[in-house]
């Protein structure tokens, strides 16, 4: 028989491999060179208020806790703020992992609507040991210090593992 | 019985959801800031004659009709224009849905080939009520007035619902 | 019996469709319009000495063979720099088809860490003749000439083919 489209019993809260992880994001402000992990690539337009067309290309630490240890992986992608009215932003990045743990790498995009507690990403695809992975990011802004630095929380919720 | 790939029948007339939504992109001119739904972040290139390089960053509103009524969904990303010898363009953008209809959004990617009467994106995930989406966007330019405004249909089929 | 998530048994090895061709990127310099396929739409930053924040948008072509020999595929997309301490970069990128052999797209997205021999990007999803494919791009480095050109082989392995 000949079935033509899919309609499988996945479950939102039974993923097939789950990861929290935290996001550190610290700008480059022109003689933090050290210590900076983000660059301004492309500066915000005047269309409203809230910093829309700003281009940021990061290559961020991820840690298992939310203080700025040792990191398990990097986020290397970039950003832009899009919404005229509030702050709003959509990423486009991945996640390299290369410990003990993990060696692969995760291909994330999405919008950040970050007047919402929590907002979901889509993990598209992955390499390595997350081969062919897909599922859902969600994130949760955990720290804000003005322009300098932010910290969310990423719950890596895959939902198709091989 | 281990199988190394999978070929199932999807067929390509037989989505499991379809939503066809016209897109509209009004740029941002340096004083219509009320109005306008996207801006340049970064200027075309000496590159050819056809915009090479430019870079827009849109928060878009999705209608149902071709009239620019009250929006059933918002369109957030960006595209640039990539070609040197004809008008074409690729995307990275979310739709974003909060409506009595559906909650969730549907992240997509792809080229569109301005030059050809329709072309085909990819939706390579989703989330809320489409969530871990797949499938297909049809774009079809619908209405162009000089770089002010655009618009296109988007014939939205999903292959993979769950 | 309802599972909640999936475990097929794909084989990395065993594709279900394979494609090698070499990416030949081009930098417009400025003078070189007839010959370029790429320029640079926002210059790189001052965060470390890698170009980092650079953004290239390309129309490259592909092509069977490391010559630059009649184009097989288009490379429409953009890449940029995004390390400190090393050449290191992301892709997003559509290749379209239009030959004999094939029509239709594959969309792609992943990092390339430039240090490394081979890296793995992701194939997101298809349209045409490879309507909703996904897989594996492989990246290896083949020739490099400052920074007027490079070339690197994509060595294209889907998973799922339909």
């Amino acid at each position: 028989q000949t079935v033509s489209s899919l309609k499988k019993p996945l479950k939102q809260n039974e993923p097939c491999k789950r990861l929290a992880l935290y996001y550190h994001d610290i700008m480059f402000n022109g003689t933090n060179v050290a210590n900076a992990t983000a660059a301004t690539v492309a500066n915000e337009t005047r269309l409203g208020d809230f910093k829309f067309g700003k281009l940021v290309v990061f290559d961020d630490p991820m840690t298992k806790d939310a203080q700025l240890s040792t990191p398990v992986a990097r986020a290397q992608g970039f950003y832009f703020y899009d919404m005229k009215t509030d702050y709003n932003a959509w990423f486009a990045y991945t996640l390299i992992f290369n410990s003990s743990d993990y060696k692969g790498t995760l291909n994330i995009m999405g919008a950040d609507m970050m007047m919402e507690e929590t907002r979901d990403l889509s993990v598209v695809g992955g390499t390595g040991d997350f081969f062919m992975a897909r599922g859902i990011v969600t994130f949760r802004t955990d720290a804000v210090a003005g322009a300098a630095y932010f910290r969310v929380q990423m719950d890596i919720k895959l939902y198709e593992c091989y």
